[in-house]
Protein backbone atom coordinates (compact mmCIF):
# COMPACT_ATOMS: atom_id res chain seq x y z
CA UNK A 1 0.00 0.00 0.00
CA UNK A 2 1.13 3.65 -0.92
CA UNK A 3 1.29 5.55 2.10
CA UNK A 4 2.86 8.84 2.71
CA UNK A 5 6.10 8.44 5.33
CA UNK A 6 7.20 11.44 7.97
CA UNK A 7 10.67 10.82 8.87
CA UNK A 8 10.03 13.83 11.25
CA UNK A 9 6.89 15.94 12.25
CA UNK A 10 8.01 19.56 12.60
CA UNK A 11 5.59 21.31 14.95
CA UNK A 12 5.09 23.54 12.65
CA UNK A 13 3.20 21.07 9.54
CA UNK A 14 0.89 22.45 7.41
CA UNK A 15 -2.69 21.14 7.87
CA UNK A 16 -5.88 21.52 6.80
CA UNK A 17 -8.99 21.18 8.94
CA UNK A 18 -12.12 20.17 7.16
CA UNK A 19 -15.88 21.31 8.75
CA UNK A 20 -19.02 21.74 7.54
CA UNK A 21 -21.91 24.45 8.73
CA UNK A 22 -25.41 24.08 10.17
CA UNK A 23 -28.07 23.12 7.73
CA UNK A 24 -31.38 22.11 8.31
CA UNK A 25 -31.44 18.17 7.80
CA UNK A 26 -33.53 16.46 5.66
CA UNK A 27 -33.80 19.39 3.36
CA UNK A 28 -32.81 20.46 -0.24
CA UNK A 29 -29.97 22.60 -0.59
CA UNK A 30 -26.41 23.14 0.17
CA UNK A 31 -24.26 23.27 3.01
CA UNK A 32 -21.08 25.87 3.27
CA UNK A 33 -17.66 23.43 3.94
CA UNK A 34 -14.82 25.05 5.58
CA UNK A 35 -10.86 24.73 5.38
CA UNK A 36 -8.81 25.84 7.85
CA UNK A 37 -5.03 25.84 7.61
CA UNK A 38 -3.21 25.52 10.65
CA UNK A 39 0.81 25.58 11.55
CA UNK A 40 1.12 22.59 13.36
CA UNK A 41 -1.29 23.29 16.66
CA UNK A 42 -0.44 27.44 16.71
CA UNK A 43 -0.86 29.53 13.99
CA UNK A 44 -3.72 30.04 11.52
CA UNK A 45 -2.51 30.21 7.97
CA UNK A 46 -5.36 30.92 5.69
CA UNK A 47 -8.66 29.32 4.54
CA UNK A 48 -10.99 27.88 2.24
CA UNK A 49 -14.10 27.52 1.07
CA UNK A 50 -17.06 25.12 -0.91
CA UNK A 51 -20.41 23.77 -0.64
CA UNK A 52 -21.85 20.27 -0.77
CA UNK A 53 -25.31 18.72 -1.33
CA UNK A 54 -26.83 18.02 1.78
CA UNK A 55 -27.37 14.19 1.45
CA UNK A 56 -25.53 14.23 -1.43
CA UNK A 57 -22.79 12.29 -3.08
CA UNK A 58 -20.34 15.20 -4.12
CA UNK A 59 -18.51 15.87 -0.88
CA UNK A 60 -15.28 13.86 -2.08
CA UNK A 61 -15.15 15.88 -5.46
CA UNK A 62 -15.72 19.20 -4.32
CA UNK A 63 -13.14 18.67 -1.12
CA UNK A 64 -10.31 17.56 -3.68
CA UNK A 65 -11.57 20.61 -5.85
CA UNK A 66 -11.49 23.04 -3.21
CA UNK A 67 -7.71 21.71 -2.02
CA UNK A 68 -6.01 21.57 -5.75
CA UNK A 69 -7.41 24.99 -6.38
CA UNK A 70 -5.90 26.20 -3.13
CA UNK A 71 -2.50 28.41 -3.13
CA UNK A 72 -1.97 26.71 0.23
CA UNK A 73 -2.13 23.17 -1.56
CA UNK A 74 1.79 22.62 -2.52
CA UNK A 75 2.53 23.44 1.35
CA UNK A 76 -0.10 21.47 3.01
CA UNK A 77 1.20 17.98 4.66
CA UNK A 78 -2.10 16.55 5.81
CA UNK A 79 -5.74 16.86 5.88
CA UNK A 80 -8.10 16.51 8.38
CA UNK A 81 -11.64 15.60 8.39
CA UNK A 82 -14.26 15.97 11.42
CA UNK A 83 -15.34 11.72 10.58
CA UNK A 84 -16.14 10.73 6.83
CA UNK A 85 -19.60 12.28 6.41
CA UNK A 86 -20.64 16.00 5.27
CA UNK A 87 -23.95 17.72 5.46
CA UNK A 88 -26.11 14.77 6.37
CA UNK A 89 -24.79 11.27 4.30
CA UNK A 90 -22.76 12.75 1.49
CA UNK A 91 -19.90 10.87 2.51
CA UNK A 92 -16.17 11.59 1.75
CA UNK A 93 -14.31 8.67 0.38
CA UNK A 94 -11.15 9.21 2.10
CA UNK A 95 -9.01 6.61 -0.08
CA UNK A 96 -10.18 8.26 -3.11
CA UNK A 97 -9.51 11.73 -1.74
CA UNK A 98 -6.16 10.84 -0.62
CA UNK A 99 -4.93 9.41 -4.27
CA UNK A 100 -6.70 12.72 -5.89
CA UNK A 101 -5.04 15.22 -3.52
CA UNK A 102 -2.01 12.82 -2.85
CA UNK A 103 -1.87 13.93 0.49
CA UNK A 104 -2.64 11.73 3.66
CA UNK A 105 -6.19 12.18 5.28
CA UNK A 106 -6.86 11.83 8.10
CA UNK A 107 -10.69 11.68 10.37
CA UNK A 108 -11.37 12.47 13.85
CA UNK A 109 -14.33 12.34 15.50
CA UNK A 110 -14.78 12.93 19.66
CA UNK A 111 -17.33 10.00 19.51
CA UNK A 112 -17.06 6.79 17.47
CA UNK A 113 -19.31 6.45 14.64
CA UNK A 114 -22.43 4.13 14.79
CA UNK A 115 -21.70 2.50 11.65
CA UNK A 116 -25.00 0.36 11.98
CA UNK A 117 -27.15 3.28 12.67
CA UNK A 118 -24.96 5.17 9.65
CA UNK A 119 -26.14 1.89 7.46
CA UNK A 120 -29.78 2.29 8.06
CA UNK A 121 -30.24 6.01 7.27
CA UNK A 122 -28.47 5.50 3.89
CA UNK A 123 -31.21 3.18 3.08
CA UNK A 124 -33.53 5.64 2.25
CA UNK A 125 -31.04 7.36 0.22
CA UNK A 126 -29.64 7.10 -3.95
CA UNK A 127 -26.73 5.20 -4.40
CA UNK A 128 -26.51 3.99 -0.87
CA UNK A 129 -24.34 0.87 -1.52
CA UNK A 130 -21.72 3.59 -3.34
CA UNK A 131 -21.92 5.56 -0.19
CA UNK A 132 -21.51 2.33 2.24
CA UNK A 133 -18.64 1.69 0.12
CA UNK A 134 -16.91 4.47 0.63
CA UNK A 135 -17.31 3.97 4.49
CA UNK A 136 -15.87 0.91 4.50
CA UNK A 137 -12.98 1.93 2.61
CA UNK A 138 -12.36 3.93 5.29
CA UNK A 139 -10.82 1.29 7.03
CA UNK A 140 -10.63 0.31 10.86
CA UNK A 141 -12.01 3.04 13.60
CA UNK A 142 -8.69 3.30 15.89
CA UNK A 143 -8.69 4.94 19.39
CA UNK A 144 -6.38 8.15 19.91
CA UNK A 145 -5.18 9.51 23.08
CA UNK A 146 -4.09 13.21 21.61
CA UNK A 147 -3.65 15.35 24.92
CA UNK A 148 -3.79 13.24 27.75
CA UNK A 149 -4.44 9.73 29.05
CA UNK A 150 -7.79 10.46 29.83
CA UNK A 151 -10.03 11.25 26.79
CA UNK A 152 -9.52 9.30 23.39
CA UNK A 153 -10.46 10.67 20.02
CA UNK A 154 -11.78 8.17 17.06
CA UNK A 155 -9.67 8.24 13.73
CA UNK A 156 -10.13 6.65 10.39
CA UNK A 157 -6.72 7.10 8.14
CA UNK A 158 -5.85 7.18 4.18
CA UNK A 159 -2.73 7.45 3.40
CA UNK A 160 -0.47 7.61 5.99
CA UNK A 161 0.00 4.95 8.99
CA UNK A 162 -1.52 4.95 12.27
CA UNK A 163 1.43 5.62 14.17
CA UNK A 164 2.50 8.99 11.81
CA UNK A 165 -1.31 9.86 12.21
CA UNK A 166 -1.12 9.52 15.96
CA UNK A 167 1.79 11.96 16.19
CA UNK A 168 0.53 14.70 14.18
CA UNK A 169 -2.49 14.08 15.85
CA UNK A 170 -1.11 14.64 19.54
CA UNK A 171 1.54 17.47 18.29
CA UNK A 172 -1.46 19.55 16.48
CA UNK A 173 -4.21 19.21 19.43
CA UNK A 174 -2.54 22.35 21.56
CA UNK A 175 -5.64 23.20 23.10
CA UNK A 176 -8.42 20.46 23.16
CA UNK A 177 -8.25 16.51 22.57
CA UNK A 178 -8.21 17.40 18.37
CA UNK A 179 -6.40 19.36 16.27
CA UNK A 180 -6.60 23.07 16.14
CA UNK A 181 -6.99 23.12 12.82
CA UNK A 182 -10.55 20.94 13.10
CA UNK A 183 -11.47 22.95 16.01
CA UNK A 184 -11.39 26.56 14.37
CA UNK A 185 -12.70 25.30 11.54
CA UNK A 186 -16.24 24.25 13.52
CA UNK A 187 -16.15 27.40 15.27
CA UNK A 188 -15.70 29.30 12.15
CA UNK A 189 -17.98 27.12 9.98
CA UNK A 190 -21.06 27.12 12.48
CA UNK A 191 -20.68 30.88 13.60
CA UNK A 192 -20.16 32.03 10.09
CA UNK A 193 -21.99 30.03 7.50
CA UNK A 194 -25.77 30.89 7.51
CA UNK A 195 -28.67 28.15 6.92
CA UNK A 196 -29.53 28.77 3.85
CA UNK A 197 -33.87 27.84 3.27
CA UNK B 1 -12.55 61.11 30.70
CA UNK B 2 -14.01 57.77 31.45
CA UNK B 3 -11.32 55.56 30.56
CA UNK B 4 -11.59 51.75 31.10
CA UNK B 5 -8.40 51.06 33.08
CA UNK B 6 -6.46 48.06 33.29
CA UNK B 7 -4.33 46.77 36.19
CA UNK B 8 -3.18 43.98 35.43
CA UNK B 9 -3.16 42.55 31.26
CA UNK B 10 -3.80 39.25 31.61
CA UNK B 11 -1.77 37.22 28.66
CA UNK B 12 -5.26 35.21 27.92
CA UNK B 13 -7.27 38.58 28.00
CA UNK B 14 -10.10 38.19 25.77
CA UNK B 15 -9.87 40.54 22.61
CA UNK B 16 -12.24 41.00 19.11
CA UNK B 17 -11.01 41.36 16.12
CA UNK B 18 -12.48 43.61 12.91
CA UNK B 19 -12.13 42.79 9.47
CA UNK B 20 -14.19 43.29 6.46
CA UNK B 21 -14.32 41.15 3.61
CA UNK B 22 -13.80 41.62 -0.21
CA UNK B 23 -15.88 44.08 -2.20
CA UNK B 24 -15.83 46.39 -5.29
CA UNK B 25 -15.81 49.97 -4.50
CA UNK B 26 -17.68 52.32 -5.90
CA UNK B 27 -20.44 49.58 -6.24
CA UNK B 28 -23.90 49.45 -4.58
CA UNK B 29 -24.31 46.81 -1.83
CA UNK B 30 -23.20 45.26 1.30
CA UNK B 31 -20.24 43.59 2.64
CA UNK B 32 -19.32 40.67 5.00
CA UNK B 33 -17.72 42.15 8.47
CA UNK B 34 -15.92 39.18 10.46
CA UNK B 35 -15.42 39.38 14.28
CA UNK B 36 -12.68 37.09 15.77
CA UNK B 37 -12.10 36.43 19.52
CA UNK B 38 -9.15 35.56 20.54
CA UNK B 39 -7.66 34.74 23.95
CA UNK B 40 -4.90 37.12 23.76
CA UNK B 41 -2.35 36.04 20.95
CA UNK B 42 -2.82 32.39 21.34
CA UNK B 43 -6.79 30.88 20.75
CA UNK B 44 -9.59 31.39 18.36
CA UNK B 45 -12.52 31.45 20.62
CA UNK B 46 -15.04 32.13 18.40
CA UNK B 47 -16.51 34.33 15.36
CA UNK B 48 -19.27 36.49 14.68
CA UNK B 49 -20.36 38.18 10.94
CA UNK B 50 -22.76 41.07 10.52
CA UNK B 51 -22.66 42.94 7.02
CA UNK B 52 -22.20 47.26 6.31
CA UNK B 53 -23.11 48.96 3.04
CA UNK B 54 -20.58 50.07 0.97
CA UNK B 55 -19.60 53.62 1.48
CA UNK B 56 -22.68 53.42 3.71
CA UNK B 57 -22.93 54.90 7.60
CA UNK B 58 -24.28 51.88 9.29
CA UNK B 59 -21.06 50.19 10.48
CA UNK B 60 -20.94 52.00 13.68
CA UNK B 61 -24.44 50.75 14.73
CA UNK B 62 -24.55 47.38 13.00
CA UNK B 63 -20.73 46.32 14.74
CA UNK B 64 -22.27 47.60 18.15
CA UNK B 65 -25.38 45.41 17.62
CA UNK B 66 -23.11 42.23 16.60
CA UNK B 67 -21.29 42.21 19.40
CA UNK B 68 -23.63 43.14 22.13
CA UNK B 69 -25.53 40.38 20.56
CA UNK B 70 -23.02 37.58 20.87
CA UNK B 71 -22.64 35.49 23.59
CA UNK B 72 -18.55 36.41 24.19
CA UNK B 73 -19.90 40.08 24.85
CA UNK B 74 -19.61 39.67 28.55
CA UNK B 75 -16.48 37.87 27.95
CA UNK B 76 -14.74 40.63 26.03
CA UNK B 77 -11.99 43.06 27.38
CA UNK B 78 -11.22 44.93 23.95
CA UNK B 79 -12.11 45.59 20.70
CA UNK B 80 -10.10 46.11 17.81
CA UNK B 81 -10.28 47.24 14.36
CA UNK B 82 -8.58 47.33 11.32
CA UNK B 83 -8.50 50.84 10.80
CA UNK B 84 -11.84 53.03 11.20
CA UNK B 85 -13.46 53.02 7.88
CA UNK B 86 -15.00 49.87 6.51
CA UNK B 87 -16.46 48.67 3.25
CA UNK B 88 -15.01 52.04 1.80
CA UNK B 89 -15.69 55.08 3.25
CA UNK B 90 -17.89 53.17 6.07
CA UNK B 91 -16.60 54.97 9.19
CA UNK B 92 -16.90 53.66 12.21
CA UNK B 93 -17.25 56.42 14.99
CA UNK B 94 -14.69 54.49 18.17
CA UNK B 95 -16.11 57.43 20.77
CA UNK B 96 -19.25 56.48 20.03
CA UNK B 97 -18.62 52.67 19.66
CA UNK B 98 -16.94 52.56 22.85
CA UNK B 99 -20.14 53.83 24.81
CA UNK B 100 -22.51 51.99 23.31
CA UNK B 101 -20.45 48.63 24.41
CA UNK B 102 -18.96 49.87 27.12
CA UNK B 103 -15.45 48.44 26.15
CA UNK B 104 -12.71 49.89 24.84
CA UNK B 105 -12.10 50.25 21.37
CA UNK B 106 -8.03 50.61 19.86
CA UNK B 107 -7.76 50.91 15.79
CA UNK B 108 -4.74 49.27 14.28
CA UNK B 109 -3.32 50.04 10.64
CA UNK B 110 0.16 49.14 8.95
CA UNK B 111 0.20 52.11 7.58
CA UNK B 112 -0.72 55.88 8.28
CA UNK B 113 -4.24 57.00 7.48
CA UNK B 114 -4.11 59.52 4.79
CA UNK B 115 -6.52 61.77 6.32
CA UNK B 116 -6.41 64.71 3.45
CA UNK B 117 -6.80 61.88 0.84
CA UNK B 118 -9.92 60.91 2.83
CA UNK B 119 -11.25 63.76 3.50
CA UNK B 120 -10.94 64.79 -0.17
CA UNK B 121 -13.21 61.34 -1.01
CA UNK B 122 -15.68 61.60 1.75
CA UNK B 123 -16.63 64.90 0.10
CA UNK B 124 -18.62 63.03 -2.77
CA UNK B 125 -20.22 61.35 -0.46
CA UNK B 126 -24.06 62.13 1.66
CA UNK B 127 -23.29 63.06 5.34
CA UNK B 128 -19.94 63.65 4.55
CA UNK B 129 -19.93 66.42 7.80
CA UNK B 130 -20.81 63.74 10.13
CA UNK B 131 -18.19 61.13 8.64
CA UNK B 132 -15.45 63.63 8.70
CA UNK B 133 -16.80 64.21 12.10
CA UNK B 134 -16.45 60.86 13.60
CA UNK B 135 -12.82 60.28 12.09
CA UNK B 136 -11.81 63.63 14.02
CA UNK B 137 -13.38 61.95 16.83
CA UNK B 138 -11.32 58.79 16.53
CA UNK B 139 -8.54 61.43 17.92
CA UNK B 140 -4.73 61.76 17.77
CA UNK B 141 -2.30 58.57 15.81
CA UNK B 142 -0.08 57.32 17.79
CA UNK B 143 2.74 54.74 16.80
CA UNK B 144 3.31 51.62 18.53
CA UNK B 145 6.06 49.24 18.26
CA UNK B 146 4.10 46.52 18.44
CA UNK B 147 6.46 43.15 18.39
CA UNK B 148 10.03 44.58 17.49
CA UNK B 149 11.98 47.88 17.23
CA UNK B 150 11.86 48.12 13.45
CA UNK B 151 7.93 48.25 12.39
CA UNK B 152 5.71 50.43 14.05
CA UNK B 153 1.88 50.03 13.24
CA UNK B 154 -0.49 53.53 13.66
CA UNK B 155 -3.07 53.12 16.41
CA UNK B 156 -6.34 55.27 17.62
CA UNK B 157 -8.25 54.75 21.04
CA UNK B 158 -11.12 55.20 22.84
CA UNK B 159 -12.49 54.67 26.28
CA UNK B 160 -8.20 53.07 27.14
CA UNK B 161 -5.44 54.99 27.77
CA UNK B 162 -2.28 54.90 25.20
CA UNK B 163 -0.13 53.20 27.55
CA UNK B 164 -3.01 50.25 28.14
CA UNK B 165 -3.89 50.20 24.25
CA UNK B 166 0.16 50.13 23.91
CA UNK B 167 0.37 47.19 25.99
CA UNK B 168 -2.25 45.09 24.84
CA UNK B 169 -1.15 45.37 21.37
CA UNK B 170 2.28 44.00 22.30
CA UNK B 171 0.86 41.30 24.26
CA UNK B 172 -1.70 40.16 21.53
CA UNK B 173 1.01 40.86 18.44
CA UNK B 174 2.74 37.39 18.52
CA UNK B 175 2.73 35.93 15.37
CA UNK B 176 3.22 39.45 13.24
CA UNK B 177 3.30 43.26 13.78
CA UNK B 178 -0.62 43.05 14.37
CA UNK B 179 -2.65 41.71 16.91
CA UNK B 180 -3.76 37.72 16.30
CA UNK B 181 -7.21 38.58 16.39
CA UNK B 182 -7.23 41.03 13.59
CA UNK B 183 -4.65 38.95 11.25
CA UNK B 184 -7.08 36.28 11.38
CA UNK B 185 -10.03 38.45 11.21
CA UNK B 186 -8.40 39.82 7.62
CA UNK B 187 -7.62 36.16 6.68
CA UNK B 188 -11.16 34.57 7.05
CA UNK B 189 -12.77 37.87 6.04
CA UNK B 190 -10.96 37.94 2.40
CA UNK B 191 -10.81 34.17 2.18
CA UNK B 192 -14.17 33.24 3.22
CA UNK B 193 -16.92 35.85 2.22
CA UNK B 194 -17.62 36.43 -1.36
CA UNK B 195 -18.15 39.24 -3.27
CA UNK B 196 -21.49 40.08 -4.27
CA UNK B 197 -22.66 41.46 -7.50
Amino acid sequence: MNLKRFRCIKPEIRVLGIDDGAFLPRTEGTVDVVGVVYRGGYWLDGVMRTEVEIDGTDATEKIAFMIKSSPHYKQLRVVMLNGITLAGFNVVDIQWLFKEINLPVVTVTREEPNLAEIKLALENLPEHEKRWQAIENAGEISQVYTRNDEEAVCMQVAGISKSDAEKILKKTSTRSNIPEALRVAHIIASGLTQVKE
